[in-house]
């Protein structure tokens, strides 16, 4: 197969990087710089694309990120199962602007699929992690070209538990992942990612 | 209804708009550059919108361009109805780009819809402005978001004459769009969408 992945620099798309190199799929990484609060998350994209020996694209969308403004600018308080806390993460519509760049970039390179990262865990606060916003976007993707690039979504009924498990097995490199909302020089391991995170390595 | 206008500055985009300031919507339009070949479309976008009197972003999306580069600088040979040719002209699933974005700030901003100016004319050779393919992205966008932005796309079934049509009778400011793939001072009267103007225009 020839994949094109998303690559956020977290630990769910690096597991989706090494689970295409285990098969041996020509592959494409590609990540987004708007702003996001965790900008470690790049550098981390960065240095794991180079290990896996990969292209790597970051596509700038600063301007998106100013139109998100409001958004991205709240500061996330701590607390992972408050719901209202963890609201304050979601950036509307982002996987479909992620997917629809990396899809383009897919049929232009004459590409198969674009794999995404994404996990039953982010269901509850991220709709766009879900099934039922998958399903019909493939239907869309389908539609508009011949080659119809699927998009491979391998965890979307998994915990993230079974993400790092798979990650261990492949000999993914997790310690380089980075996954804390604060972007400081370590994570702080109390914000929601964090949490999330230790809760899935303990599992 | 709050709508968020994608305006190129060719016609059909613009007598969208003119039907959004006749229902007396809150407007907001966006605009994508992204190095396309016809960047005059982007000063007459401006110009409109100002004419308008509505808030305009110009989104630069110059690093996607640069993934789509060799379809993109592939030039447009003249003549309207050979496929080969109009093909040239096709940039990979770009309409889901700039819904998904716009649709990212109709959800930040409390929006209701994005507005695009596809047209029945349009579906042979851009896949992407097909029934086919608005109606699973919909689905998608009211999967994502609590609001269930609409993509709402009145000409999709009718041809190009009826968008003309309309903007006349609403007073559009046709005169101001741009439509020709050469960018030069002048339309150059030859190419696709020239030909395809010229023909709705006289029905």
């Amino acid at each position: 197969m020839k994949t094109i992945v998303i690559l956020s620099g977290g630990v769910d798309s690096t597991v989706i990087l090494w689970r295409c190199l285990a098969s041996g799929d020509d592959i494409k990484a590609i990540s987004f710089d708007y702003g996001q609060r965790h900008r470690k998350e790049l550098i981390a994209a960065r240095t794991i694309a180079e290990l896996a020996g990969v292209e790597h694209k970051v596509v700038r969308l600063n301007q998106w990120g100013d139109l998100m403004r409001h958004v991205l600018l709240t500061p996330v308080p701590h607390g992972h199962h408050e719901d209202e806390v963890q609201k304050t993460t979601v950036v509307p519509n982002r996987n479909m602007v992620f997917i629809s760049i990396a899809a383009s970039w897919a049929m232009a390179e004459g590409y198969d699929r674009v794999a995404i990262g994404a996990h039953a865990g982010d269901h509850h606060i991220y709709h766009d992690c879900r099934e039922e916003f998958f399903a019909p976007l493939s239907l869309a993707l389908a539609a508009c070209d011949e080659r119809k690039i699927d998009i491979w979504r391998p965890y979307v009924r998994s915990p993230k538990s079974e993400v790092i498990a798979d990650g261990r097995h492949l000999g993914a490199p997790l310690e380089l992942t980075w996954t804390c909302y604060e972007g400081r020089e370590v994570p702080c391991g109390k914000c929601g990612a964090c949490v999330e995170r230790e809760e899935a390595e303990c599992q």
